[in-house]
């Protein structure tokens, strides 16, 4: 059996989301997961009828949280962008909103309290969640974003923070963020039934960015196929979404990009 | 009361162990924690003599460990290297050797066997020393050196390894590598009569580099105050060893680290 894929968009940044969509129908790739600047730049209700027209699976959206913020009117104005989010993955059709944890407010060593801002910014936007049938699909992102981008470290952290929530929530899954973790075949097998997505890529060695030095499967040391069978062990079906931040592979040709991770699914 | 600072012998890398010996001995920094190139590049025991004369407490000796090879030549190579690790240690006296996981074998995606590899070669080395009287200090290093430095990731691991080892280990814990571990608080309070070393320095936002960038105390985002307070509720006494692996501050004047180092003990 084939892995089905799913492209995120952002593995092919130079181009819009009609030239993604485009380029799954071309490849016979049979899903997508957009991010929220080039659903805006497309309009959501014409990205809509694209994505539905062209026959594409929404494997979610990136991405809602970033919830710690230095003040009340910064967290209530993120909150209010959730809530945005919710709508947009409700109007798309998305398998699940992916959400990120969010950094540390600038100016703090508070890592403690952002992370009961993040807390409360998922409760605060869990209704509107509820309402719209739309999964928050929480994602760890590695420890190495802790101070900028997610106070979301671990996949244990995340399915804690799941069943406190309850229904309408889950995890998303990304190799590069959990490979290392010594705790995830516990954790994995924790998911059942809660994985609302499973991103691929790959850690390079060496790694020169902290952000965005990812490789595609394969061209780093992550047993990608190791830990999608736990996730299937666990109930997950929905295949690979092929999730690519990097200069190096930003600064070629995207139809080179997606050639090259239709070659590489024996690494998903 | 004011925190006893030790010099880590890295922090001031363009100098010789004499050089840092005697700098310690010029600022009144009680202790110091040599690496083997430079306690080697000196002689171990001309090296115990200059050190013994300062009146230094000797911190640590940097470090034992990286046991995941390739082949079995390989691994047997670094059980005998950890040999003679101990034994100079021994011959410092040293308070602990400092021992890293080591990083996945090249070419290796098996993270579970190198993790094996590890631990093998920690039974390996413990009757070593046990007769030696040198602590074994387990280190787990930030997630974000997994592939290439260290399979041990997180305290919580450590911790299973000194349970499942005994008498002769303990951890070193170094701010930098667990600041951000969602698990923290509980497992310092699990380590409780096991720390046997406390290193500090400061995670920069943005970090440009994944092994030297680090901030002096203060520099960046890490609470070192509140993690300091944990380990002194778990029994440590011991103060705090800088350990400025960093680009940045290698290449300015030593005498200036040093003396911004003293500055900045308010932020340990």
């Amino acid at each position: 059996m084939t892995t089905e894929l799913s492209l995120n968009t952002i593995t092919t940044k130079a181009w819009t989301l009609g030239q993604c969509i485009e380029a799954c129908a071309r490849h016979g790739i049979p899903g997508i997961s957009p991010w929220r600047d080039v659903l805006q730049a497309m309009g959501v209700q014409a990205a809509a009828k694209h994505i539905r027209d062209a026959g594409l699976k929404v494997t979610g959206l990136c991405r809602g949280g970033m919830f710690p913020a230095a003040d009340a009117a910064g967290r209530a104005a993120a909150i209010e962008d959730n809530r945005r989010a919710i709508a947009e993955a409700h109007a798309i059709g998305a398998a699940c909103l992916v959400v990120l944890g969010g950094g540390l407010p600038k100016g703090s060593k508070d890592l403690p309290g952002a992370r009961e801002m993040m807390r409360e910014g998922l409760h605060a936007i869990l209704p509107d969640a509820r309402a719209a049938g739309v999964t928050l699909a929480l994602e760890p992102l590695h420890p190495m974003t802790c101070a900028d981008r997610s106070v979301l470290s671990t996949l244990g952290q995340a399915l804690d923070l799941c069943e406190e929530l309850g229904a309408g929530t889950g995890v998303a899954v990304d190799v590069y963020h959990v490979w290392w973790d010594p705790d995830l075949a516990r954790q994995m097998a924790r998911a059942k039934g809660r994985i609302a997505g499973f991103h691929v890529c790959d850690w390079k060695v060496p790694t020169t960015d902290l952000v965005f030095d990812r490789g595609l499967p394969g061209e780093g040391v992550i047993d990608i196929p190791a830990i999608r069978a736990m996730a299937e062990a666990s109930g997950w079906t929905g295949g690979v979404e092929v999730e690519i931040l990097s200069n190096h592979w930003w600064a070629q040709d995207p139809e080179t990009v997606i050639r090259e991770v239709k070659a590489r699914r024996a690494y998903c």
